[in-house]
């Protein structure tokens, strides 16, 4: 499949680097069609990945990943372009971390909104889904790093862009644990859930760690 | 162990049989003394058990349990009074829930606020320890309930209220697996995780559920 992956950081070229594993197309897109990290990213990756401006990122993709951060991640979706992005789905991993008051960041959502809500407003044709935004991107990608079955989460509008999302994260990255939480709005919900995601991090001194929803199997 | 319990819910009675069974003596707080609930509880839990005025229940304790609702919380501990407040454990279990915008409610803290933090700078010669809030009354003092291993959290400045809270949490209530999160500021941390406890009841349709925080064991 031809996939699009917006942000080149740690995020994004981890995200990439396993979807070229997998068998896909990937063009992963920056600010700048020449940005440093993507074209390194791509002579690492080899011959199914390309680099791009976020616009023709968004192009390429039948499946587009937001992996840049959540402060940026509005800018960088406008630079790719509502009609680019029109009717595809897109994965959102960011999460709206506010670094302007110290460690640990915190959000700059409130209570009554979320980043995955906030971009599905600002491109209505688009089908949003937020997931994996609740674990570290290494974890993201091969969720063996974590001892233990864990629990990933989908947040959306879209019936249709859930069940692929759904599948890539059992079929492709491996996830065998995925909790469909409902509409876009239980965003709010796991982005919430990085207040108690930094703090465990600062205690557990890894970010290799997720959580199990341990729940009756009825 | 003498111990008040602020608050005539299900999670105040819940808490206070649990104690009362566990042979501690445990007076039950409200409003008012001859609350009918209260009433009712003492009869039920037998000779270990009694009832009182919020005040009355926090003379009594050596160990106080906040078991109010979170937006009737700062009230009931002011009625409950500073000086029979000081110097002593009080275990907080309340959420800032703020059911003013229908369902599922959100906060009544910021991303920079939580209940804990505000009962420990209304209340600064207590010792606050906020835990057991990421789940249900009857998860609380039955971990039991949910079928595997999972995790609860402790918040709070003093280690030594950190402490005797632990040691009640695991050879009282029967909780394996304990995450000490830091100071009372990390209450934010499982304050917020509401917001993705309420969309997993939403979707469980069960609150008999936790979660636990799945790491190396290094």
């Amino acid at each position: 499949m031809k996939i699009g992956v917006l942000g080149t950081g740690m995020v994004g070229t981890t995200i990439g680097s396993k979807l070229v594993a997998l068998g896909h197309e990937v063009k992963l897109g920056s600010r700048t069609a020449d940005n440093p990290k993507a074209v390194q990213w791509v002579a690492a990756a080899g011959g199914r990945a390309s680099t791009g401006t976020f616009a023709e990122s968004a192009r390429h993709g039948e499946i587009v990943f937001n992996c840049t951060n959540g402060g940026a991640s509005l800018d960088a979706l406008a630079a790719a372009g509502a009609d680019a992005l029109a009717d595809k789905v897109l994965v959102d991993l960011a999460n709206p971390l506010d670094f302007s008051r110290g460690a640990p960041p915190t959000l700059f959502v409130g209570n009554d909104d979320s980043l995955g809500e906030r971009i599905q407003r600002a491109f209505p044709r688009t089908r949003v889904v937020k997931t994996l935004n609740t674990v570290n991107c290494n974890v993201m990608v091969d969720p063996g790093r974590v001892p233990g079955p864990h629990t990933v989460f989908v947040s959306g509008n879209d019936p249709g862009a859930k069940a692929t999302v759904i599948e890539l994260l059992r079929g492709g990255f491996g996830h065998g644990d995925v909790i469909d939480l409902g509409d876009i709005t239980t965003a709010r919900g796991t982005e919430a859930w990085l207040h108690l995601w930094l703090r465990l991090w600062g205690v557990l001194r890894t970010p290799d760690f997720g959580i199990q929803v341990v729940r009756s199997r009825a």
